[in-house]
């Protein structure tokens, strides 16, 4: 879908009952507002309702911190377990990027971001290696380095340097922090600190092959397809909300080497598909799962 | 989407303006409807605006029935150049299939049907050649063989031969005349008649290869998929309004008769989805394309 | 690969070494064999070599026994690990299907056989449930029902069913036995006797979702495609030899039902391919993993 | 396929006859050769055989050039018509690369030649447009501008360009010429100069949407799936023998607009399929069609 001028972009989510749509569309359509996109969703499982609405900002007699405040009322009036968010495309989203050596997944995201394809501005690139920093000052981006302790030493030192990635991070107050092929766990705090907001792309069909080395283990079990899988990071090691997946097929002649090779094509268009849906609020979450309206 | 239960299904499309998703909303709402599925979109093009809405049957005070007499008030409200339909799943629709030799589709659909896959039953499946008798009647349905004149041979034997298919289809009333590989091109007349519910699946990835021996076609190119194209049939040949289309890949290993046998299964698949499709209710139609709810 | 008329199949390993591919194919240009395929592979862990060659029969001055005999020298020479075999495509190949109550893998399956797609007749369909006798018979094939105990219930009971179901099946000798669907676990000892020609679909994309509804387990991760897999059966269950695995979309909306008719069309094509590849002796095993020279 | 040391690719084709294989197999295994890959392939129509093989050059106890004059015995004894060619991946590869303003298929390429994943260096690319000077810069490359007249404007300014392109291009001998979104039609004398080593990305699924603004005219047409082709350039419009194709799903709900940001990926990917095998000599061109040994 394209969104060529200013809309906004109200989500909504609370339990099931008749005339939600009814309430919403009654009150838009009394102030004007001139829907170009509604998708809805109802889970069979828990009987919650879910909805994502775009109004052309123009068609509206008041600006979104009003539409905010009377699409307050709406939502108290439907539920009182209501969750919901309107945003501005007009408001630049921001995010900071987080990697480690591997840099297709950030050179894809830079050049999509150069050209406009994704709704957003890099506010900062953190790596815990330098290999990086020539390909993000090319861009004309600030590359900052924060040094960890080697693999398998942890403890204060690999906790320090957690919190200056932290402390980095939050200086910027992103709207999504993407771990692009960064290779570290983050810690308990942060997942909770950043839920909703940290996006990571793991190399491989999820829930196959989890944690390291996905490629070798998928040679190991002799699959037909490698995959990649855009998730919400969660404390429960690549198990958090899968935004989007996709696999390539390969066969008996590909080796782990070729598979690493192959499967890059893979994480950049399912790490780009993610991220994108979720700057233009297309991805709501529910338990552990993601209802995409793409 | 799974429908379990008795639904009404409503389509609707007229030009755009605020506050139809609001009316037709409302309209429900008031009436105690609880809406199931609901999709919408506007073309750009033509400032078109479509809708499906899926209500539970048992949601409603009234039946059909009273739904459509209530509804088109709310439609020649919104626009006198609406056009929509209100259907009830519990009414069981009938398909028609016209097929020649090839019985793979033939097989595949009646499989679909037999297992409840396909919402509608077979009322009958006419050969112009005697070849799939035996596979109709295994299933217990009504095969009728009615002869055509050899390739070539056009003119009144032609146009006979079509006149005793189209009493034999009209005898049924039937929502879908499917062309299961019916190696026949359609009088217009046929075409007019039929509209919107005459199917065809040709055996390339149109508008690429039309008419005869489309996989020769697609060897003599040297293309590396072949496809399948579901459409609505026109009077235009292999030019209607896509359904659906999907393609599988080939390599320089392939010859034409592989071809052939590879390409049954995507035959197969994007036939029994355009069919489905058009059984729920899900295509609407504009110009010469269609708006697929899926 | 189309193999429009008689061919003899050479499949051959050994440790790998220079000159495997000079000594055999100078042994068929010796004799005037006309090579239709041909395919190597050399799997970089083990250091074995691989290799599928295809002649026509009508080329060679003898007969499969003398070809059996002459290559016989030839893996000698080569290596005294060698693993070889010669098929001709001449010897019709004889299959056993093992059923429950989902027929679509089984209907789709005899519509291949039927349409001479799979080069193989079917001597036999064996069900633990009387659901699919008709759809076997009104292909003129014979079933067999064999009653097993509920599920739960193990020990003598199941055994005994066991037992009879291998002497049906091995009354037939079949090139393959193919559970379409089969909801049992074949006990330890009939996985041995059947080694390498069992074959078996997984209605999930392996190593995800072993064991009993793998899209129940899917629906409730969260992921964004659903898969099937075709293995040859070990005694560790959804362990063995990946044949071919494919996947489709899904979103938000589908419920288990929906995945299950989704699936449905992955099932059955994953199955009839890998079942193919068997039967053309296109499919080598080594160790856990399979080259398939397709 | 993986080719960690240094190879050499032998690709070699000639009227089909017996003991082709055994002649070139023996050939190398009598001088030691260690074949890591094989391929073999004999059209159907014209029954010309054609073959592909990799020798480990450590193997062979004679360099590149000595191959190529005992090489050149056996193609003459096997063919007076053979064609072939023996390369070394220690000789590095060169391409120069041909833009406009599209930058996505430049951005692409670079990053897969900066990390290693194109076995070649970029000696140039040359644009009728400044607008991806920056880009080509950041990446340390060379970047030549060459105006040309504006759309429609033929006769002797647009030949006097297309003299200095042709003229930069020469200067670096390329193995390939890259029009990576060049949106000027080469002239019938550059494409027979570059015949077989001019590679273009055409912004569709060929033969579907030849020419101008393929995604409108997909758009026009209502199809379901985009595409993409790389093809060789010949003076035939987008008729050229194609290399790789792929296509991606879209629906009723995407405009232009989304269709050129979608088909962006396919265009990348496809580009950078076609281009690899291309400089790993896995591409054979049989009149209108590729063999490509993949």
């Amino acid at each position: 879908m394209s969104t060529p001028d200013r809309r906004y972009v109200i989500t909504f989510s609370c339990p099931d009952r008749t005339g939600i749509v009814a309430r919403i569309s009654g009150f838009l359509a009394d102030a004007g507002g001139w829907i170009t996109e509604a998708a809805y969703h109802t889970d069979s499982d828990t009987e919650w309702f879910f909805t994502r609405q775009v109004v052309r900002a123009s068609s509206l007699p008041f600006d979104a911190a009003e539409l905010r405040e009377r699409f307050a009322d709406v939502a108290r009036e439907l539920s009182d377990q209501a969750t919901w968010r309107v945003t501005d495309t007009g408001d630049t989203k921001r995010i900071v990027l987080l990697v480690t050596k591997e840099g297709h997944c950030l050179h894809d995201l830079l050049g999509r971001v150069a050209s406009g394809e994704l709704p957003c501005e890099v506010s900062a690139v953190i790596g815990n290696n330098e290999a990086l920093r020539g390909m993000v000052e090319a861009h004309g981006l600030p590359f900052s380095y924060v040094p960890f302790p080697p693999p398998g030493v942890n403890g204060d030192a690999r906790s320090a340097a957690f919190d200056e990635v932290a402390a980095q991070v939050e200086a910027h107050d992103p709207h999504a922090v993407v771990l692009a092929r960064f290779m570290q766990i983050l810690p308990a705090k942060l997942c909770e600190a950043w839920a909703g907001r940290a996006i990571n792309i793991h190399h491989s069909f999820l829930p196959s092959f989890v944690g390291a080395r996905p490629y070798h283990q998928a040679h190991a079990r002799g699959v037909k397809l490698i995959g990649a899988t855009c998730h919400y990071v969660t404390a429960d090691l690549d198990a958090g909300p899968i935004l989007e997946q996709d696999v390539i097929r390969i066969d008996h002649g590909d080796t782990v080497a070729d598979m690493v090779r192959l499967g890059r094509d893979a994480e950049k268009l399912v790490l780009a598909r993610g991220l994108r849906w979720h700057l233009e609020d297309r991805v709501l979450v529910q338990g552990n799962k993601t209802i995409t309206f793409t």
